[in-house]
């Protein structure tokens, strides 16, 4: 059996890895890591392989065969975001600390938290006598830089098993203490755009009046992404975006995150966004463009009076039921095209994208997660919620291996995933041990 | 007496100070360097002192004393600019390289090749034989950062010192081969403007929809600063500008730089601005506003999807006859608060400052230099222009030392100064050291 105490360890040790999946510069932080994971199965007496198609490698873990039961795959992944802005963080981010009951590192909630927890609820089974169903892990190294190269290793998968659910924890509680159902998740699309002016950067008092600035051309260019009501002025964008269900924007009124919740939460001096749509609904159910990082010039410290020769944005696009996360790339390069001002040209690279997801939680297995919930947070309820984030792999998940999947997800509103000072209380490893291990018994029962 | 090899040696031994005055983390270079400074003048026989007002000092160096003969001073700076993007550079910025004929390093034009070349000049008299005027060189070290201590340094001078003219080499020839006298520069206000939202940065899918990207309110806001026709769209920006007088007018049609040189020169797409001037007036004769730099979110490789917490811009407004920099700088920062969105605050710097510049070329002063100009290149005739740049200390000759100053530069088109593989020709050190020896024969004979 093990203890509190060698948990904690055995989790800051996940933490410790510098397991950043967008700088090539941290790709042997990220074998450690999968090594770090392949070995933690192998000890527990799963059949363990990793499995690559190109990119970071994904680890899989089988555990015993259970005749005549239901397959469950349990989805996470082992990569994390940068760290950027460094100086923002109260202590190292690959330094786990503890304070308040919390554990604060890169990581920490997104994702390793969450499927670390996963796994003391199987070893906790394996411990009390064997696993009630056929479990397999999927845990990834890709997830936060748009999971390129699993669709690849889940065509190969899909040969070998057919689950008949999936379990994801990588979304979040609405609340401290409040079970919580995500039942729709948003998609995303990225791209880059870089304007380009001059050859070389000029000196501005020479050269200022005659030739282009790029940085602000792409000021007035992405100046154009909105209309003044908030809305996405792309062309096109809205065309087949779902409106919410009658019973959802019923439900979603009675979800304890408000205005007064989320200026709190976030520190931002006022709430914005698209009129007609209550907060939760605008990041649920409603699609965005934001801006993700914006570069040009002289960004040090003290003066230098430069016209930039160029200036570079990040876009992402979040997408509700049914938009085309292509479709909305070619509107908004078409969109940028045809709004980019004289003097400049435009260089467009289209990222990762993928498809919003909605699964409904009045469904049998959305009943049962449900039924989970509240047993083990032991409370009257659960909420049911569109989440903003995106987890592009779950919509894979329906098509590649013809499953649905279950999000409960145990991240807190203020843990601070992708920003610096990330964390997670460490009860949640415990709650989440015990959902895993009532979810597979309530699993078990479930007739084929 | 000093070969062209000896001569290049002492030139590149100046220009391997990495004296970059705008980062604190290079103050031991520039200490260093105005001690080679200090040197140089003190081996030919120059009485000579450092000079401080709280920055980075400044270097007085006093020839021998001629009665009867007016006072010239020369100024110039041996700060440089900062090197980014450093990898732009063909080859280590201070590590001077020479080809065809070019001498490539950070400062080599702006301002260590042009300052060097007068000291060649008074060097090569000095050993002919003598100085036929009081001779008092000015060497300081924040002209990049807009020379803050300066003026203090010129106040004490004063008491020591009347010059009759001063002489600056910090501008161009409006071609190679072309002897050119700026008779006017742009004056120059900057300021700092930081666009704050939440109190961390956030997921961009979690929180996308209701708090404001700071990014985004930043596009927004800058893209205020300009109108459809390229003017600027502060209120009372354009209230006291001069237009030019018709003999400008006339003169700048002849100038041998027009659209097609400054698209060469640039290597711009297309040339932009203000509608109604030529190409020489938009840069010498008409205010802008530049951003010089733009910071926000993550710009490293890949993605990461926040909203940013923060965005910054950093921005400078060029400025004509007779704008008044603090009112610039009042007015633009009602303009950004009046113009700043929703669901963020706002932050702003006011920056370093300087006025424009304006001495008529058909002065006795401005003949004498015509006259040298012809001699030194002959050529049949000087290009008089309105320089962009901004070398804001001139404003304060006149109002402190009570002198006049006329600009002889001897950058080209192609110096890249404040950009990468700055450069500066060769021969232009023996050109700078013949015209100052020559404008020095011509000012001993002026009557005062």
């Amino acid at each position: 059996m093990h203890g509190m105490a060698t948990i904690n360890e055995e989790f800051f040790e996940f933490l410790r890895f510098q397991s950043i999946s967008a700088d090539p510069a941290f790709a042997t932080h990220m074998e450690s890591c999968a090594q770090w994971v392949v070995y933690k199965f192998t000890q527990m007496g799963f059949r363990v392989r990793l499995e690559r198609a190109g990119g970071h490698p994904s680890v899989i873990a089988f555990g015993p065969r259970v005749e005549g039961a239901p397959t469950v795959l349990v989805y996470g992944h082992y990569d994390v975001q940068p760290v950027d802005p460094i100086h923002l963080w109260t202590s190292p981010p690959f330094e786990p600390r503890i304070s308040n009951g919390k554990v604060y590192a890169r990581g920490a909630t997104d994702n390793k938290g969450q499927i670390f927890s996963h796994f003391i609820g199987s070893r906790s089974m394996v411990e009390a006598g064997g696993l009630p169903v056929n479990l397999v892990y999927l845990i990834e190294g890709e997830e936060e830089i748009g999971s390129p190269t699993l669709p690849a290793i889940l065509k190969r998968l899909h040969t070998e098993i057919q689950p008949d659910i999936a379990l994801v924890s990588d979304t979040g509680m609405i609340a401290p203490g409040h079970p919580t159902l995500t039942y729709s998740l948003r998609g995303i699309a990225a791209l880059e755009v870089a304007v380009h002016g001059a050859a070389t950067d000029l000196h501005s008092g020479i050269y200022g009046g005659v030739v282009a600035n790029p940085a602000l051309a792409l000021c007035r260019l992405l100046s154009t992404l909105h209309d003044e009501s908030g809305r996405v002025a792309i062309q096109g964008f809205y065309d087949n975006v779902l409106e919410p269900e009658e019973w959802e924007r019923q439900m979603v009124r009675f979800l304890p995150i408000g205005e007064k919740e989320l200026l709190a939460i976030t520190g931002a001096p006022a709430l914005t966004g698209e009129a007609g749509y209550l907060p939760l609904e605008r990041t649920g159910a409603r699609p965005t463009a934001e801006i993700n990082g914006l570069g040009s010039g002289y960004q040090g410290p003290g003066s230098k009076t430069v016209i930039p020769a160029v200036a570079m944005a990040k876009l992402t696009f979040r997408l509700v039921p049914n938009q085309d996360p292509a479709v909305i790339l070619a509107l908004a390069e078409q969109h940028l095209r045809k709004h980019c001002p004289l003097g400049v040209s435009l260089e467009i690279n289209l990222g990762h994208s993928g498809r919003s997801y909605f699964f409904d939680p009045r469904s049998p297995w959305g009943s049962l997660a449900q039924q989970a919930l509240v047993r083990v947070f032991n409370k009257p309820g659960v909420a049911c919620i569109r989440e903003g984030g995106s987890i592009p792999i779950v919509s894979d998940f329906k098509n590649i291996l013809g499953c649905e999947t279950l999000l409960m997800g145990l991240a807190l509103p203020d843990c601070r995933a992708h920003a610096p000072d990330e964390n997670f209380p460490l009860e949640h490893i415990n709650y989440g041990g015990m959902l895993h291990a009532e979810l597979l018994r309530l699993a078990a029962q479930v007739r084929l």
